[in-house]
């Protein structure tokens, strides 16, 4: 298939002629979420379909490397290149607001995440893919000894004053309400290796080894918080997902890379792709629910 | 809804009347299994859809009780009361080729249990369900420090003769190979405590504590497995079952009846029902097996 990534409109396998005249007709009318997608992924010149079609199949085209390879350079060039995701931006400093609209927002993603982990344990007899998504979960979501990710989120979030209550009670925005729905979507309806490139390509978001592809920003800037206003618990936080992000998502391509010729590969890019245009718009309502924080008006 | 067993065709909620006429056209027909059904767990009589239909109602009706002692009561009567499963009958003395049998096709159960505990995590959000479908996937197959229920099932195994590469090498008989069909559609397509009732009903099969709900044989025969001549892997292998499937089966039941109330009840009776029906095909295929393996057949 190929897919729309801002409808989740699916088209038949190749069909790149008929995914451009879809984003043709949507510019046409003026939709500001397929014309911004363009711009960030395709061009920022307009274009007729039969000037979209080829870069389309430049997008999926996997330059004789593998999945592996085409993720991660895709990844980085929508987040962490020449034109980072503005939270990227954010984070070169230390802002105790981002921080803190982070930590609400961040909650809602890992009560998902588990459940897009648990999908792909469920739909697989593979061990190796099984015990990653068992030790991820822990790392994650439910501790071992250690306290979990979601803990130390918590932690962050008490020490700002925030109580798990308040977070538990809270609607998320609408931006990680529609990113939920759309990962909930892919771990009931979709295979297993899409459903882990899907998830586990955003962990690429904190890796710290990407410099070779392109990467032009950290996640967050070390030297930054290395000063005495950054509270523990901020600390704490973002150094574990630091080091954990670093070996999952890697660990996790080399896994979808290892069975990929066994799947339509084709599919997984489009779950990528899917999953990473809901994910750019969840990073947004960590910095909008930092500005509601800053305002007061949370 | 309302459903075959035999089948797992499903009919309007509380349409009884149709589920009987179902039954009735089958039983026409002479299909064995609609009969054997019917024998085992409603009457032994020929009864015509008029005096099927209250029986029935009466099968699904909870009594004034609740969906755990609905389960129980069920549970009991179908595998371990006056009529108890043939399994069930073997297990009260040793016989190594049954546990032998055991081992082979309780190796392709485990596979798809991981598989259904997973998909309960991944379609809630509650934290006890959650939990426990997690430390019910590492003491059953992850392990954590001490070794999971599936390496000591291979263990066994091994302690016979029988190879692990060899039991992964097999093909599960039919009985095993529907049954596990069948729990991985419910595991797709229910919902979580629908799941949950399929499966860890199932785990009552070794639960030691229901003498009150009119059990008159324990999984079985402790006495038995009391002598030199059972192996210790054969011991390990039991006690540790033994042990956990008590704590786990009614643990289970007192979430599925602490959410009940929010939930179609009698969905939740359909997917026991559905399950068991399996279940009870399954536990013949671990006889099955031992009887090829005391044959020399595998």
């Amino acid at each position: 298939m190929a897919i729309c990534p801002v409808c989740n409109l699916k088209f038949g396998n190749n069909d790149f002629l008929a995914l451009s005249e879809h984003f043709i007709g949507k510019a046409k009318d003026s939709d500001p979420l397929h014309v911004m997608w363009l711009n960030r992924n395709l061009t920022k010149t307009k274009a007729d379909k039969k000037g979209l079609e080829p870069l389309f199949r430049n997008l999926y085209d996997l330059n004789g490397g593998g999945i592996k390879s085409w993720i991660i350079n895709r990844f980085v060039s929508e987040y962490r290149g020449n034109n980072p995701h503005p939270f990227i931006i954010k984070m070169q400093d230390y802002n105790k607001y981002i921080l803190q609209g982070y930590a609400v927002e961040h909650y809602f993603f890992l009560k998902q995440w588990v459940r897009s982990c648990s999908a792909i344990i469920s739909k697989t007899d593979y061990n190796d893919v099984q015990t990653y998504e068992m030790e991820n979960m822990v790392t994650e979501y439910f501790g071992n000894g250690k306290k979990p990710h979601i803990e130390l989120l918590l932690d962050m979030a008490e020490g700002f004053g925030i109580s798990r209550k308040k977070i538990m009670e809270t609607k998320p925005l609408k931006n990680t309400e529609n990113a939920i729905n759309r990962w909930r979507e892919i771990a009931q309806n979709n295979g297993w290796i899409e459903i882990m490139a899907a998830m586990h390509s955003l962990e690429l978001i904190a890796n710290s080894a990407l410099r070779p592809y392109g990467a032009r920003y950290d996640y967050f800037n070390l030297g930054a918080f290395d000063n005495n206003n950054v509270p523990e618990t901020v600390k704490a936080f973002l150094m574990e997902g630091y080091h954990s992000d670093n070996a999952h998502s890697i660990e996790a391509l080399n896994i979808i890379e290892k069975y990929s010729r066994d799947y339509n590969i084709e599919n997984i890019q489009d779950a990528y792709l899917a999953s990473t245009y809901v994910f750019y718009n969840y990073l947004e309502a960590r910095i909008e629910r930092g500005e509601m924080i800053e305002n007061k008006q949370y």
